[in-house]
């Protein structure tokens, strides 16, 4: 059985949703499957001294274009959300509690979040907003909610972002095929080629 | 007649080494030729108060492997070389001076000095080296060494590095079509697109 993709990320990040649309199926297409991997990149960023993307001259306004030109290129819905970025911690920590009960949700949380931010603009930061999106699955509310604030969950997070940071991502998406790793939306072909190929 | 390609470089960048190998070929598919501007990304760099890729952390080691396997994607040869990055005035001034004499040989500078530094490990930044490959491709190299120290060629680069800065250029390469921004050599099949078909 071949190893599952491991795919890093954070509910803020534009390319990492462009990413997220694509994956699984480039991943089943090679008989794999996408274990999602929530991380803090804020926390990730400030221990590196980087700043937001959005944020950095120059590159800011170019990545807007970018991020939008990219997702029509790829064909994903895109609508970029204001307020951005914003914090993820609790939609983080949701999706790992689901992974913990076990949860067959656990991957449709994923697209969930994502789409609820960046195509339809709902600020999924707060936590009522979430509590909805869990209402509109089926998933209990108030379950979910008690979840994120179970210690082990937390930990769960803050050990991720660790074991990020240890295997060098610096970004979002980062996925790890065998331990290679590729940075960013625009690695899907290389990411498609390795899984048909093996290294390039 | 379409507007020629903008192409936005430094000589020592190998995402711009990549692309250059690449774009004439998808620029001549679509009727299009490629205007070469070099610029010097250091100081840009500096303005703009980014660092050097190589020296950022985790992002540095990283690119690293990225560059060779894109090298590998792409089907093009490369050596990550050392020292790097380099300083790059004189060889943009040798351009600038061949494409102001009118010279067919300037776009085969391009292709030659990027190849002797990305390929073959010279050390392209210094004037003896160029000399050599001046010398090579049937260009007098004294007439060269001399235009790289008129006025109007010095003027030339400074003037196309704050041109490229005025358009929000800040790394390489970095490509214009119709006035559409492209960072990267990654973006290659986003350019063929456009050119194909328009803006995406």
């Amino acid at each position: 059985m071949a190893k599952p993709i491991e795919f890093y990320f954070d509910f803020s990040s534009p390319y990492a949703y462009l990413a997220s649309e694509k994956i699984e199926a480039i991943a089943t297409k090679y008989g794999r499957t996408v274990a999602y991997k929530p991380i803090l990149l804020g926390a990730i960023l400030k221990t590196l001294g980087g700043a937001p993307l959005s944020e950095i001259p120059l590159k800011g306004p170019y990545s807007k274009l970018d991020m939008e030109r990219s997702a029509r290129y790829l064909g994903v819905k895109l609508a970029l959300p204001t307020p951005f970025p914003i914090a993820t911690l609790t939609a983080a920590r949701g999706l790992l509690w689901l992974q913990s009960q076990g949860s067959a949700k656990a991957v449709s949380w994923v697209h969930k979040v994502f789409r609820a931010y960046f195509v339809d603009g709902k600020n999924v930061s707060e936590p009522q907003v979430l509590a909805e999106l869990a209402s509109e699955m089926g998933i209990d509310a108030a379950a979910l909610a008690a979840g994120c604030q179970e210690q082990p969950i937390k930990d769960r997070l803050k050990a991720l972002t660790d074991e990020a940071l240890a295997r060098g991502v610096f970004g979002a998406p980062f996925v790890f095929i065998d331990d290679e790793p590729f940075w960013g939306a625009d690695r899907l072909p290389q990411i498609e080629r390795t899984l048909e190929r093996g290294p390039i």
